[in-house]
This record gives C-alpha cells, sequence and structure tokens, in this order.
C-alpha cells in the first residue's frame, strides 16, 4: 500500500467558533483527529501548507500548493481546500501536472465546519482518502459522495452542490 | 452517473442506545440520515434486508444476501453489515457472484454506532460508497479507509482493525 | 409546578453555520429542540421575542424585554441572551423589576452555539431552568454553572467567564 | 462560594461503547469533562466512589455511600448515579442525614450515556449543580429539569420519567 501524501490548505473542513469574539476561525487542522475516527489505517503523511479561506487563496498560494504537489515524492495526493474556489485550484494543478506526470490528486472540502455537529466533513475525507486510492492519475474533486474530473465541474453557489459541466 | 443499490443489514452501524431497557438495539436504520448529512448526491436506492447483529447472521440470512444481490438491476451494490462476520458474508457474495458476474460490491460496517458521538460511520460510509463506484466487478470490503479483496481479508479481533491476510 | 415563561432574544445560543454564505446566522431557536434532549418535564411556554446578536440589542429592544416580562402572567421567568451585553439587559430588568414585583428573573445564554459539537448551552440550559425554579424574586444570571444577582456580575472579556463585581 | 462536593457512582451518565466486545462498559467518569464543557466555574472536588450500573448496587454499596456524605467536610454534595435505583439511596441517604444533618444532597442521572450524541447528561449535570448550591439541608433528585424530595418521587419504569408520587 503506498503512502498517501495529504496537503492541508484550510477551507471551512478546519474552521473553528472562537467563543471570546464570536468569529469563525482557524486554529490547528482537524485532520489527524478525523483519520482517527474514522479508525483510518491508510498510510498518509500529512503536511499543512497553509490555513485559510479559499476565497483568500492568491495566485502564489495556488503555485506553492502545485509545487507542493510537484515535488512530492507520493504519486497519490489528497488537498482539503475550501469549496469555494476548489475548482480553480484544480484547475491550476491540472495544468502543470497532465496525467503522464503519474499523479493522482484528489481535493475535496467541507460546506460545514469539521467541529460543529452536522458536518459533511467526516463523509467527504472517507470519500475523497478512497478516490485517490484507486483513480490513475489527473486531478480530481471529491464532493456530494461523487468524484469530478477537474475540467468538468462547478460548485452551484444556489445550492452549495458541486455539478458536472 | 449509474445507479448505486445499498442493501441494510444492521450491524454496529444501525445499533441504538434503548433508554427504557438500558441495552442497545435495532430501530430504523441511519443510513438516510447519514447521506443527508455527507450531502450525498450520489443516485441511491436504499433497502433493508435485515436489522440484525452479524453474530446472529444465519447461512439462511447470507442466501438472502447473496439473491438479492444477483436479483438486482444495479450492477454496483454497498452493503451495510456488522464486523464480525462481514469476511463470511463476503465470501458468500464471491463464490456467488464471480467477477464475470459484472457486479460490483462492497460491505462496510462501523466500530462504534452511529447514533453514538465518536463514530466511525460516516467515514466508512464514505469511503465504501466511493469505492463502489470505480472499481472492477468483485467483492470488498471497505473498512480502516481501505479496500480489500473479499478473499485476502480478517478482522484481527484483538484490535479491530481490518488487515490483509 | 407553576408553568415558567422563556423568552428567547437569541444570542450564540442559537447561532447557526450557514453552509452557503459561510457566515453565522439566526433560524429558528434551538429551545425546543433542547429542552427535548434534557427530556425536560418542566412545564414552559416559549416565546420567540427577537433573534439578535446582543450586540445589536437597542434600548428600544430592552424595553420590550422588560415589558414582556413585566405583563407575563407567569411569575418565574427565563431569558435566553446573548453574553456580551447580557448584564446590560439584567441591569434594566432590575430596574424596572424589583423584588417587590415578585417575578424571579433568569437570564442565560451560551459561549459556543448550541448547533455546534462542543456547546455550553445544554448545561446552562439545565442550570437556568433550575435557578428560576427556586431562587427568590429578583433578576439573576446563570451562567458558568453559577448563579449571579444582576447587579453583582460581569463578564471577563478576556476569559470569556462571568465573575462577581 | 462553597466547594460543592461531587462523588461518582456510575449510572448510565457514564457508559461507553466498548468497540471491541460491542456491549457498553465503564472506563473512566466523563465527569471532569462535562465540567469543562459546560465551562463550569463552580468550586467543586470530585471523587469516584464506585462505577456500577445501578441494578447492581448493593446495601453495602450504599452504605459507604451514606458514610462518604456523612464525612464529606462539604455541606453541599451532588451525586451521580444510575435512574434505577437512584430514588432506593435517595431514601438511605434521607434516612442517615436528615435536614438537621446540615447537609444538602442532590441525585442525579441520565437516560442515554453522555459518549452519545443525544444524551441527556450534561443537562441534568447543570441543573443538579445548580439545584444543590442553592436548596436547604435535605436528600433530593434531580431529574428531568424538576428537583423531587426523596420521599415523594419515583422512576415511571414505562416511561422512563421521573415523577411525583
Amino acid at each position: 500500500m503506498a503512502t498517501i501524501r495529504i496537503f492541508v490548505t484550510g477551507g471551512t473542513f478546519d474552521k473553528e467558533y472562537n467563543e471570546l469574539t464570536g468569529a469563525l476561525a482557524f486554529k490547528d487542522t482537524h485532520l489527524p483527529e478525523m483519520l482517527r475516527l474514522g479508525r483510518s489505517r491508510v498510510d498518509v503523511v500529512v503536511r499543512t501548507l497553509m490555513m485559510i479561506d479559499s476565497l483568500e487563496m492568491t495566485d502564489s498560494d495556488r503555485v506553492l500548493v502545485v509545487e507542493q504537489c510537484r515535488d512530492a515524492a507520493e504519486s497519490r495526493i489528497l488537498i482539503t481546500h475550501g469549496t469555494d474556489t476548489m475548482v480553480e485550484t484544480a484547475a491550476a494543478l491540472a495544468a502543470a501536472l497532465p496525467p503522464a506526470s503519474g499523479k493522482t490528486i484528489v481535493l475535496t472540502g467541507a460546506m460545514i465546519p469539521y467541529a460543529f455537529g452536522s458536518s459533511d466533513g467526516l463523509f467527504n475525507l472517507g470519500s475523497a482518502l478512497s478516490f485517490v486510492q484507486v483513480l490513475p492519475p489527473g486531478v480530481y474533486i471529491a464532493m456530494n459522495g461523487r468524484c469530478f474530473e477537474s475540467d468538468r465541474v462547478r460548485k452551484n453557489r444556489e445550492t452549495g452542490i458541486f455539478e458536472v459541466i
């Protein structure tokens, strides 16, 4: 079983409620806790690249993500990412890392922070971690239990649902 | 996107705490609620075949599961099942439905009931639902974030972890 | 057992995560659900007066709260309220409804929204509902498991803890 | 603010799901975690006397509970206890520690284990901790948001609700 590389970039996944300010904010990633809860025995290496809302992700942030994926020794990579610009980051990755690169990259996120009771985060993580183990090289988005190719997906802003275009 | 058939058989997944008797018992399946929580947009048809602890699953129960899988119009089938005899049911399915049958069948379950705070159920459901969409015909077990071929897996009773044999 | 009047004014207690906007917002009050979860058999009548962040509570909002308490047929009243200006509202109530009015009024709130996993809301509701049943006429704040007289309490902004002054 | 003594005896409150055996069992008490979640600032001293299902509580266990309450330096005592024989233990306490003893003793418990998602435990703890701070000497049961005198209460086995007799 090959090791999976997990890159954390923040997003709703990891937002928390700051009880002193009443605002949503980032502290540490919940990824390791979520993998424990899922009793995951997949061999993973987790690295936090940034901890930001994906609406604030800049071009240079995306360059960093692409470089980290290109330089990773692992050929299978999972990225946690805010849903608002997940499609843009997927496009940047697909442009730089075509299937011939041999990399299978799956991006996922959450509509509700994991720290809140009703999050879809754990479901999405289980989904993305599974897709990344078996899909052929390419860049994908795993949301809503489905897997989309990076150039054939959009987030519907009205419904919050990812759909094929 | 082809419809996925989901068969519910019970197992820890669906156990609840009966507050009048203080015992664990089955009521209704939590599958639909879990799919809602995961914001799943996978096209599924859910059917409850039985609602039992897998230690109580008899040969005739297994015959029923096999027949339902054989008769299902869908070629991709997910089964929720208690972990204790999941491997036995997978073997019965593999014997009756070889890859040539064209069926991709994934069994999953949970170590902790979904109704309890710290369940692995949502993670496992996301995982199994993803594997079943992309794996070639065969019978598999999706647990611990991994996917095992039905004849190369066992549940380690000491650790509660599924492992390759 | 006399009926307890519960007035809902909003506050962190009832904030929810809006998954389309990514912002915290109010929908309906969670009070009835929380009372069900607590298996409460206290005779209560719940009325929502407003659904706002207490930092946005105006003088005329406070006049409304005071009038509703004065006009209530019940002599025991619980108010859910944002913690930031809970002390101000308590002071307005104490000025208008001295012990001679015969009213026992207890304000409570939460540091973390009830809808989030780690809320103190259920604990605080159990606490406030208990204090309001047994305390003599007066205006009180129930937070942190304690009960404070309305003119001898402040919220420590550094720690988020209510303390005696 | 006088210190409250908390005695833990087990009960549904503290039951957990053992994922290897599939049975409900006791490990450590959740009391400290629950007090943290409730952001309690009440001065308490917690001591675990036993960790049992209250149906298994013997006469000598009850003697131990009574002695510990009598010997406690604190005059205000909260006891967590299984609901099935809570009334019997309350009666034993009331016989040994009449109001003249100066002790205010409140027993509480839960219908659903705290470790499960839908527990009433946090509500009940908030309630009992509040009642014990303000009630006059005597032995009480705090359940369902209400407070009952020890000789005027029973648990209705059909409904799981405590009621006045």
